[in-house]
Parts: C-alpha cells; sequence; structure tokens
C-alpha cells in the first residue's frame, strides 16, 4: 500500500484538520466529531442541509459544504456509514428553526444510521426530513444496499437542494426539489483498478491487466460485467446508453452531464469520454445546458469513470445555476 | 497500460473535441491546431496572455484559459513540447493589439519553442513579451532543463499576470507582476509511483512498493532522493522545509499555499498533507491568505504530490483574489 497518510487509523481526522485549515472562513468542524459545517451555522430561519456517508469519495461530501450547497457534511471511517450519534451532532448543529433536511446515498448502512439520527432529533423537536439517491442504473440490489446505489448523481441533489434552501424554500419545498431531483438523474460507472482501503492495507479485489469491470459501485462492488478494456468511445457509449435506457428523453429535452473521475483517471481521460458523450446526446437531439467534468465522487485511488445525466426544467436549470461557495462546487 | 483512451496516437486532439464540448460558451479551438482560446478572442486593447506546453498535465493549462487568466493555451503532445508554429498559432489568435505574453515553464524545448514563436511575431509586427517560471527547488538542473524546472507555481502566474491583464494592465505591466511572482513562488514535490504516457505503453520509471521519491519533476525526472516512504506528516515536513530554506519569509509575512496532487493521490492524502503544512507555517508565525487544495498541475496518473508557497504583498493578494472564470480555476 503506497499511500501519504500519518496512520491507517486516523486519516479521517487528519483529513479533517487539513480540510478546515485549507478553508477557515468557510468551514468549521463540530468539536469532537466529525462533522464539518458551514462557519455561519445553524442559519436561523433557513432549511439546514445535511448530507455525509463513509469517507474515501472526497470531495464527497465536505468539499460541498458551503452557501448555496450543504450546511453540513457527515463523515464515517473510510467507506463505512457515520454513526447515528455522528449524524444526530450535525443535525444538532445546522438546526436554525425552519427543519433539516438530510440527502441519504441509497446504502443500507447510511439508511439506517441516519435513520437513527433522525428519531433522536425528532425526539428533540427538530423537524427532519430526507430524501434518498440511487441513480446508479447498474443493478437492482448490490453488497451494500437494497434497491439501487447512490453515486455521482448526488452532487446534483446537494446542488439544487442547497440552492433551493439558501434561496428561503421551507422544509417541504426542499424535499420537493430533491425528489425531482432525484427522479430525473441516473448514473454508470464503471472501473479499470481497485482501491485499497488504508486500514485493510490491500485492494478489496482485483483485475486483469487487460480487464474492466462495469456496473462497478464506488466501494468496489461488483458490477454487471467483466471484460476485455474497450476503446473511450465505446465505454462512453455503453455507459450513457444504459443511462438513456432508464430515462424518458426525448429530442429537445435538456440536461446537465456529469463525466465524474473515480480518483486516478487522468482528466485528459475524462474529457476523451466526454466527447463521445457530448456526440451521443448531439446526435439525439438532447440539449446539454451544462457540463461538469472532474472528480466529484471518487473512490479514493480507483481508476474509472461515471457518467450522470440530469433531465432538466426551467426550475432545476435555475437552481443548478444559482451561486455556491462550496470549495468543491465554485459557481 | 489501463487508459480510458480510443488511440494513443490522438489523445490530446480527443481530449481538446471533449473540452471544448464541455465548454461551449467559454472556450474554442483554432481550428486546425492544437490551441485552446476564450471564446471571445481576441480582445482588442488588452494584453493577451498565451501559456501552455506538453499535454499531460491536466487541468494546466487549458483548464485556466477563461476571462481573468489564460487567452490561450498551446497543447503540445504528451509531455512535449509544443511546436512554434503552435505557439504562433496562439499568439496570433490572442492579439488583440496591446501585445502578447507568454507564460513558459522552464523546460529546454518549450523555451526553444516559444521563443522560436516569438520571432514569428515579432516578424508580424506583434508585441510580444514573456516570463519563464522556475519555481521548483528540487534540482538546479534535470534531464529536460537548464535551471530550476516550472511546476506548480505556474498556476499562480497565469492567475496574477491574469487578473493584471484583464484589468487592463499594459504588456510592460503584465511583465512586471509576472516576474514579481516568479521572484516570490517556490515549489517542491515528491511521487510514489510513476505514469505511463499512452504512445510509450509503459511506465518510464519504476520506484518498489516501499519507496518514494522526493524532487520528482512532473515528467517523472528524477528528484533528489529516492528513500522509504516517509509518513504524510514527515513528507510534508520535507517539502516545506526545502521550499522555506529558498525563501526569505519572515514572521508576519503572508503567503498563498497550494498542495498540489500529481495526479492519482486521492484528496483526502492531499488534506492531511495540508494539514501539517498549515502547522508548520502558523508555528513560524506566517500568514495563510488562502490556501489550494487539488489537481492543479499533474502528470498523468503519477502518484504523489508538491507543495508551493508564494509569497504575497498587497498587489499580488488583490490579483490572486481578483475573479476568474476559468473552468479550473473558478472565484
Amino acid at each position: 500500500m503506497k499511500k501519504i497518510i500519518n496512520d491507517p487509523n486516523v486519516v479521517v481526522q487528519d483529513m479533517l484538520k487539513g480540510l478546515v485549515a485549507a478553508y477557515p472562513n468557510s468551514l468549521k468542524q463540530v468539536p469532537n466529531t466529525t462533522v464539518i459545517v458551514r462557519k455561519d451555522a445553524p442559519i436561523t430561519g433557513k432549511v439546514g442541509l445535511v448530507s455525509g456517508g463513509g469517507s474515501g469519495h472526497e470531495p464527497a461530501h465536505a468539499g460541498y459544504v458551503g452557501q448555496g450547497m450543504l450546511d453540513a457534511a457527515v463523515c464515517g471511517e473510510v467507506f463505512t456509514s457515520p454513526t447515528p450519534d455522528q449524524v444526530y451532532e450535525a443535525i444538532k448543529a445546522v438546526n436554525g428553526g425552519a427543519g433539516v433536511f438530510l440527502v441519504i446515498k441509497n446504502y443500507t448502512g447510511d439508511v439506517m444510521n441516519f435513520e437513527m439520527a433522525t428519531e433522536l432529533a425528532l425526539a428533540d423537536g427538530i423537524e427532519v426530513e430526507q430524501v434518498i439517491v440511487n441513480d446508479d442504473v447498474a443493478v437492482e440490489d448490490s453488497s451494500f444496499t437494497t434497491g439501487r446505489r447512490g453515486i455521482a448523481g448526488t452532487i446534483f441533489v446537494h446542488k439544487i437542494a442547497g440552492a433551493k434552501a439558501q434561496a428561503g424554500g421551507s422544509l417541504q419545498e426542499v424535499k420537493a426539489i430533491a425528489e425531482k431531483v432525484v427522479a430525473n438523474v441516473r448514473s454508470m460507472g464503471m472501473a479499470l483498478s481497485p482501491c485499497t482501503v488504508p486500514a485493510a492495507g490491500k485492494p478489496s479485489f482485483e483485475l486483469a491487466e487487460n480487464e474492466m469491470e462495469v456496473g462497478m459501485g464506488i466501494h468496489g462492488e461488483p458490477g454487471t460485467e467483466r471484460k476485455a478494456i474497450a476503446t473511450a468511445d465505446d465505454i462512453a457509449t455503453e455507459l450513457t446508453q444504459k443511462v438513456l435506457d432508464d430515462m424518458a428523453l426525448n429530442r429537445d429535452d435538456e440536461v446537465a452531464v456529469m463525466v465524474n473521475g473515480l480518483g486516478s483517471t487522468p482528466e485528459m481521460e475524462l474529457y476523451i469520454v466526454n466527447g463521445k458523450v457530448n456526440e451521443i446526446l448531439k446526435e439525439k437531439g438532447i440539449h446539454i445546458h451544462k457540463t461538469f467534468v472532474g472528480e466529484y465522487m471518487t473512490s479514493l485511488e480507483m481508476a474509472g469513470c461515471s457518467v450522470t445525466l440530469l433531465k432538466l426544467d426551467e426550475e432545476l436549470k435555475e437552481l443548478l445555476d444559482a451561486e455556491s461557495k462550496a470549495p468543491a462546487f465554485l459557481s
């Protein structure tokens, strides 16, 4: 294992220290927790937006904390759900009296722990609502999931629900728009290599020198097919087609596109994939409102990428385009 | 070689297609070249800012093209200097009558080819000035360099000279501020792994499972020492100290910090490094005005990082903080 770390057992704590040190004017850590919140939280009268999950997906989710996106991110151990008490700390830290909204990626542990935290908060009289993101079209159930997994499409939920909350939306309005994003966002990924959880010390699976896995999850969960590495165009075509097969998109519809790197794929390769995705959508007469290419939801140093499409309407476009001051999503 | 590409011989062309497809409202490609320019170039009366070099360092340099930063980036083949005629095309494309300024990383091929392009432009009556960036304190000469290499500190030159040009600075004013940045910026890097140039098909060097190389260049040029992997804190300390040894920094001085990932190092690890860099600077009473953590100047999928410090004054701070609309440096 070649990593730039101090101790595999404290990587999350060390990371959070360096993160807050980088953005001292906009982020703070709730003392004695792994919760990162906006420096100005809680904001009276504003719905508080909380997300999180296992670490190892940086910049998700702490990089998305900031004006116009999340109010808090709860950072679990690497690839491990945060505990209910940590989620509860986040809820309390961002409760400004207008309720707290949770964005949860669909993993069994996350769903369970966020829901237990909700129970604790409700007992305190804090109103809490949630959405579960399940954008990954690859598999219906997986090693860690009942139903589809939540992957890179989650970033669009953060951005759009965050903009709604920032604009003064009520808890029910934030919930409604988050559900609208979830209903309209789909993703599909593939991997060329595994990654190594620091505390494990060795890769969680192996792929041969000529192999890729299609539909691979962001923790190395098995995908749909393991096969010989294809060209970038074929990979882009397969991922995009699987996503399109699951969406009701017609000529002249508008979308946002995200080509997401899983950790060690050079940006050059992500742009090559985007070139083909763009071509496919244009051929179908689908308009691309905005494209995001980069590392948004990673899996440590896994090589690979995912393609996400979000079907837009005027409301979603306006919220997607609204200002964000989150360090990993400046706009 | 595991890469998401179509053909090793056309990766740059494919990348540029996907890049322009991602940002059609702000970038365009000069037809039949590998030059990316601002959509609104040339801008009458504004100094045109051009940088570039070999590809494989994305988002450098095409990601820094945009209002407030570069007017053009010339993209050579992977790790190969762009030819003089390509640089010349870039100069012509951004010439708005106020002269063109070139930001060149100090590699023998780049310097030679940019200077030959300057000769061509001067013959056309276009005023051209340049700065050579040599921020890497690791080695005095290297495989591809007379003098020090230009690495991640180059991004600060783009940002600050770009802001000056955007604000209406004259060619001489842009040159003066760029020279001031070069005089005040220092970097040092290290690597845990090599990278593979697509057309070569295999890594350019090897490091054993327990080895790292300190002072490694961004094309895999040898550094100063190959040794057992140290902890993140020791790595951060060594890089920061080498940089500080070469700068005249005193208590209460202000700096900008960049912790740059070389391609496959997880953002988690970069933040861990930043935590220690931050601590070292604070202990010395040096104020950190702004911190940048991420992938700014990569080396394909090399694992490793660099630390850059830029000593600031009021003028540099104001220009560093000015708005940028470049896709890879939104602020």
